[in-house]
């Protein structure tokens, strides 16, 4: 148990018992009954030299602090609506506010998501945006997953932590520093894939955000599913840039334990595979299979190309729980 | 215009247009429309070392971070339901944990507040709650002054700015050290007014909870509602502990501008006084009419003791807006 678990412990006695609540504490967010209506709720705090270097743009943190929430409502299959910002600044400075604010409209509009209410505090500088959705049917959780069924990811992996270790360095020459300036992007602007979530809901089992690396968060889907996963580690979608980058074998690191992607990992059983690529072309989202619940427990990897190969042999991933 | 007032023009844009929205940025909750329900969403953010003092026990950070938000929602007349945390932490102290969730606890389960999720960062301390409630009816808001209404308030004021600052202060003696004692209690356990909250949706025509002091939070019900208000000083209702520390001079200037009290301040039609008075006793809270709701702007004040005289004369109260 890791101490954001045993903190977890702490808290979970004040979620008390009734049936206005649909799910609770752990999983992206949390879903009430308010009438007819069921509502996720989620929250996310982002601090400056820990969630994104202090160095970052105002733009980009306000956009974050947005996206990073409306990729919880995405996994849960929720339409965001409301949001409320909770703002703690060290100084009001006119022109990092007007950047902040710009970015975080960037984050909420396209989605058509209101801003109607926070709180703005004097501290060091630590963003948390709640979020609250609406959702028709039942919310996609984590704890679906079914032996047998494909396990999907939106995108490609590990550009996000690629972009955070190479945004600090110096330039580089033409197409170097032109993918290194795309992994940058990918982890200031990632993009909530809302859509997708929508299409989730009726078609797969189970879903996540991945936040904190493939394997913790398809680790936290076989924990609440009580199911194992195998993943094929040759199958894991890297894109061009990071291959340039970074290698093969550390793109491939950067994509199992690399966190702030905000792709989607899924589960789906295999006759739903044709209809979801079908919408995904729709969505200009791409779609790879990279492995497949089976029964037991923990996640399992294999490997066939010599970069996979050693990571999986450097690593211990074969067999963790 | 001051710092904050600025932030909330930068944040206004984000708002947007629609009719989910019934009640929006700028007063104590938002009310939002979700099908049938309406829903209050209120956040508060407390800094260590800001918004209480670094040697505060977690368990009064805990009641109070919780109390602060119910105390938003029984201003507008709400009854809270659900409850988010995020919380940031220098690191994970079990003890430190324990009595700050069961302070928490304090605070929501009388309420019948389930805390449905959260987050947990790393970083210096700082606690945003935020609290989602139920309205049965309309709204309570800022803006419905009229003139003819009396300005009442609940409770005895300034106790909370009292206690504050006498609660590092050397032991004293007996009955001041009792006094003493209480006062920080009403720092650290504010008592949020839901019950009488309830009460005033229905007799009250505004209401605010006293954060920033009776001066600033009553003139946010004259702006708002584009009415003067009047108060007579020597109504204002001191407590005996608090004019026993401070004497009346100070203890009304507490009363005027300190905040953290938490206490209510509303306007109701002189015809619904006596139907307040008689569920005011029933729910043992203390109402004290204090001024007269007038036509114009700004905040006016009449004296006739020597000390309210003496604070008048001071600080020109008499006309500010």
């Amino acid at each position: 148990m890791d101490e954001f678990e045993l903190i977890a412990r702490y808290f979970a006695p004040l979620q008390g018992e009734g049936d206005d609540l649909v799910v609770g504490q752990g999983d992206d967010g949390a879903v009430i009954a308010a009438g007819s209506s069921r509502l996720v709720v989620v929250v996310d705090t982002l601090v400056a030299g820990v969630h994104f270097p202090l160095s970052s743009p105002p733009h980009a943190i306000g956009y974050r602090a947005g996206a990073v929430n409306l990729s919880d409502l995405a996994a849960m299959g929720s339409s965001p609506r409301w949001a409320t910002l909770a703002l703690t600044l060290p100084e009001a400075d006119p022109h990092w506010l007007a950047e902040f604010s710009s970015g975080l409209a960037a984050a909420l509009q396209p989605a058509a998501t209101r801003l109607i209410g926070g709180d703005t505090t004097r501290g060091s500088l630590t963003v948390t945006v709640q979020l609250i959705g609406l959702l028709d049917g039942e919310p996609l959780t984590r704890a679906g997953a079914q032996p047998g069924d494909l396990i999907c990811v939106s995108g490609t992996l590990g550009d996000a932590c690629a972009g955070l270790a190479v945004h600090a360095e110096p330039p580089a020459v033409g197409s170097e520093q032109m993918s290194r300036d795309w992994l940058v992007q990918r982890f200031y602007y990632p993009q909530p894939r809302l859509a997708l979530g929508q299409v989730l809901r009726d078609l797969a089992h189970a879903a996540i955000d991945i936040s904190d690396g493939l394997l913790a968060d398809l680790g936290h889907i076989a924990r609440s599913s009580a199911c194992a996963a195998e993943i094929d580690l040759d199958a894991v979608p890297l894109s061009a840039a990071h291959l340039a980058v970074c290698g093969r074998e550390q793109a491939l690191r950067n994509a199992l334990t690399g966190g702030d992607d905000y792709e989607l990992v899924f589960t789906l059983p295999p006759s739903a595979l044709a209809a979801l690529r079908q919408q995904a072309v729709e969505l200009c989202v791409d779609i790879t299979v990279i492995g497949r619940i089976e029964t037991g427990s923990g996640l399992h990897s294999r490997a066939a190309s010599g970069a996979a190969t050693a990571v999986l042999a450097a690593s211990g991933y074969r067999h963790f729980s």
